[in-house]
């Protein structure tokens, strides 16, 4: 985790380099003053800005003659900043420890038990959410950059011979628009491709990230991401970590920033497993039933303890553990040897004479029947606060005109955090009565209502519900008294059903767990009109 | 956020000052070797161990020939230690920056636009959830003491005048186990009190107060906790902040820890606001309307501004704030002043004369119907880490003895992370097939299950599922096809019903919402016996 980072020579402000280099290269191409050639030429610059070594980076700006914002000041050469916070743990002051830059690290090192959990099955997954922090040289674009975020991962482990996913049928219909790295040279074009489709042509490396592909796009169109803008792009060879076998960004075109990465798809190969097995000296393996048993023929050379106990001593430890590691032809070397007399072996730096009477060789069949693999993982990896901004940018709308205009936030009544506004329409004790039971029937049901108590009109009412987001309004208005019954309000379509008070928390949680639409309780109750 | 902290002269090991003296004295008594009145008199130290200030601490350390933990050696005096984590903010390495010690001040940070959101109106709260960090010198207690901790807060703000509760009637009944700060002197004795009565004789101070103790004492029970291992411990009056009105932690008794707190609930009166008001330059203010506007004799001194720009020029506008700034016994003395022809002010340090036609002296009456006050908040704040690990202790029991034993974890179904364990009682795909069709119409009620697919007895399965605390056992067996009924059985009671399959989505859910208990379903559908 570390950025490039260019110094003013004179003034010593940072920056980050790559984001200079593109910010140039913008100001460049908006200036209209390159040719198209030379345009599409900048253009490849910029996206691999991130990509670029120190020494590249250093390269490009000089040749762009870049110099410190502001100031005008030459540069230094690009040098790397670690974006981990560093603390310290303890009274004494000298344990340093780290925020962690990304939460995913905690699941591989409780690999182990959570393969346990899942009683030793595989493929199987974990997910977590956490906050992550990073010392951004350069935070900005509001909430979208960001030194503490809160990210959500999922780490699907897998058996790298088998990375098909059992539901991939469900989603192998679904289309998207991909952007693979050929397509992102120049003028990057989308293709609007199936997931099975994509899968059949390696495009997509693997079903199971596959499959992780579509159930973002399926997550963040329910939650009101329209479809049009939301792409996934490939990372490009150089962008993509060294282990990594394949990685897809979830991106969401949002007004004045143009396309934002809101999560990553990685498959990371075995990497993470392999560098913390190695580090912790564990094996970090699952197993698995092979098809069918493989006989190994084994060669071992066991020593006769009691014997070598007495020849060798205390040295005997090392002895042993030299034999136990040798491989089976060195076991038939030693057999050969032992034949003739004796066998001179090195162990633990020393050299030692064996016997026969100090080695047994034994030779058998051995059943294997299942078969060690260190799991391969795709990570689904999710940036919760650019998501909740994405879901404000497409939830944000206008209707009306001018002075009449007025601001709706469509947010899905599936995400909304208040799921029903409750309205009576004159003031009266009788009437909030009623409402107080409406509240309390929803509040039962876990679905969060805001009873408007104010005597402010209906009209403004709906308004300000609207305002917040609230799919649903509901009205109780004299007639309720009499007929049991009350209006529910569609915000996006401003249409009114009249139903019974009773129906009311049944039919509100089935809208909101996208079991009914308002289109189908509009066919069943009847639109209302006053 | 700060502890005292003591050294090991020669080694250098850093110790809790006031943890040291607990522990000595914890051991002293253990001992048996001090008298009855000597055991009161260190209890009594004991208790106020972490309210002591450094020179207190230093001479109670002394009194009683404290030294270092295994090396004997001779301490420091106590110092304090900041238990915030400190980091940089940014590559200059010139910002630094805290982790939070508690999660509160964000909220009070943000209470204009909070107050703004409840549209102005009080008493209104707040409620978050979220890490704190403290660089504990000594963390132990397995999960109890720990530096990264999830703390969830609520700030309930409400009129100092006024801290009545519009729910204490739901509550005023319940009856809890209360420690006075009286009663904690030498043997601590609870007393079993309503909290009714306990707000009418002014042991717990006001109604709201009080209203967040039951609520938690709810909810603790709701999560499993023994009733009778649950108290409310007021703070000895030193233990208090100084600006606290009143405060209660809430204690469970746990295996081998005895009385841990889980959970604060203070009154911090108006102190906060204050703070944040001063330092920032605000006000943190709400309004309320006067039961009876009152009328005002208004004094005031406005410039004439057009000629007073002629006399003073750019001064004009020091001389204007000093007016508005002037109470209304300085109007009258400057009224009394000009009416003898000119009146000697300071202002900005300058001195100017002002004549009768700079000034007009103003005097009306002014009708004030609403009212300012600095809002006084109400926090009950929760440990999530301890509330859990008391989840859990509570939870953790046995049946049988010696090798029959078997460990059940009745965690509450309302809690339960998983709510029904479904198993085959023989395999077959048949089976299987009524097993996930019931499998997806739970999770479609959003009720987590476990599908036990392997071949294990059912009793074996019941085991395994009672272990990790489902509460409920969903069998189905080979009647299941002609009857398309399946069993579910109550971990608690291992008692069975049998009911229909397209029943059990509603049974379960109910049962996890607390709508029905499984008693009142042996009543519905009759014990099921094989």
């Amino acid at each position: 985790f570390a950025d490039y980072m260019v110094k003013d020579v004179k003034e010593g402000n940072c920056f980050r380099a790559d984001k200079l280099l593109e910010q140039h290269i913008d100001k460049l191409i908006e200036s209209g003053k390159v040719s198209k050639e030379e345009q599409e030429r900048l253009l490849t610059i910029a996206q691999n800005a991130d990509a670029y070594s120190a020494k590249e980076l250093g390269d490009k700006l000089k040749e762009l003659g870049i110099k410190a914002p502001i100031t005008g000041n030459a540069l230094t050469d690009p040098f790397p900043f670690n974006l981990m916070f560093q603390t310290q743990i303890g009274p004494s002051g000298h344990s340093p420890g780290f925020l962690r830059p990304e939460t995913a690290q905690s699941i591989f090192v409780n690999f182990k038990r959570l393969l346990d959990y899942n009683r030793e099955r595989m493929p199987f997954a974990a997910a977590q959410i956490g906050l992550a922090f990073r010392n951004e040289i350069a935070p900005r674009a509001g909430l979208l950059r960001v030194r503490e975020f809160l990210q959500a991962e999922i780490e699907h482990f897998v058996d790298p011979k088998d990375k098909d996913h059992v539901r991939f049928s469900e989603i192998k219909d679904n289309k998207a628009f991909l952007l693979p790295r050929e397509k992102q040279v120049g003028k990057a074009e989308c293709i609007h491709m199936s997931f099975g489709e994509a899968v059949e042509k390696k495009i997509i490396d693997n079903q199971t990230l596959a499959y992780f592909l579509a159930r973002s796009q399926l997550f963040l169109e329910a939650c009101g991401v329209n479809p049009l803008k939301l792409r996934f792009r490939q990372h490009l060879s150089n962008e993509m970590a060294h282990y990594a076998a394949d990685c897809w960004d979830a991106e969401i075109f949002l007004r004045g920033y143009k396309w934002v990465e809101v999560a990553g798809h990685a498959d990371r190969s075995a990497y993470d497993l392999k560098v913390h097995a190695k580090a912790t000296k564990n094996t970090l393996e699952a197993q698995k039933a092979l098809e069918k048993p493989i006989i190994e023929k084994i060669v071992e050379a066991a020593p006769v303890m009691k014997v070598m106990g007495k020849a060798f001593k205390r040295d005997a430890k090392v002895v042993k553990e030299h034999l136990s590691g040798l491989e089976k032809d060195d076991v038939l070397k030693l057999e050969e040897s032992l034949k003739s007399g004796e066998a001179k072996i090195v162990a633990g730096g020393k050299e030692f004479t064996l016997l026969p009477e100090h080695v047994q060789i034994k030779k058998y069949d051995k059943k294997i029947s299942t078969e060690s693999f260190i799991p391969n993982v795709i990570e689904p990896s999710f940036g919760v606060g650019r998501i909740i901004y994405s879901i404000l940018d497409n939830a944000f709308t206008y209707v009306g005109e001018g002075k009449d205009r007025r601001t709706i936030l469509k947010l899905p009544a599936v995400i909304a955090p208040i799921k029903a506004g409750i309205f009576c329409v004159v003031s009266s004790d009788e009437l909030q009565a009623i409402a107080e039971s409406i509240r309390k029937g929803l509040v039962e049901e876990g679905l969060m209502c805001q009873f408007d108590r104010s005597t402010t009109t209906i009209g403004r009412k709906y308004a300000k519900s609207d305002e917040i987001g609230i799919p649903y309004g509901i009205s109780i208005d004299n007639d309720s008294k009499s007929d049991n019954k009350v209006t529910i309000r569609d915000r996006d379509s401003w249409k009114q059903i009249r139903v019974p008070i009773e129906d009311v928390p049944d039919i509100i949680r089935n809208l909101c767990r996208l079991k009914i639409s308002f289109a189908k309780c509009l066919e069943k109750y009847g639109e209302f009109k006053q």
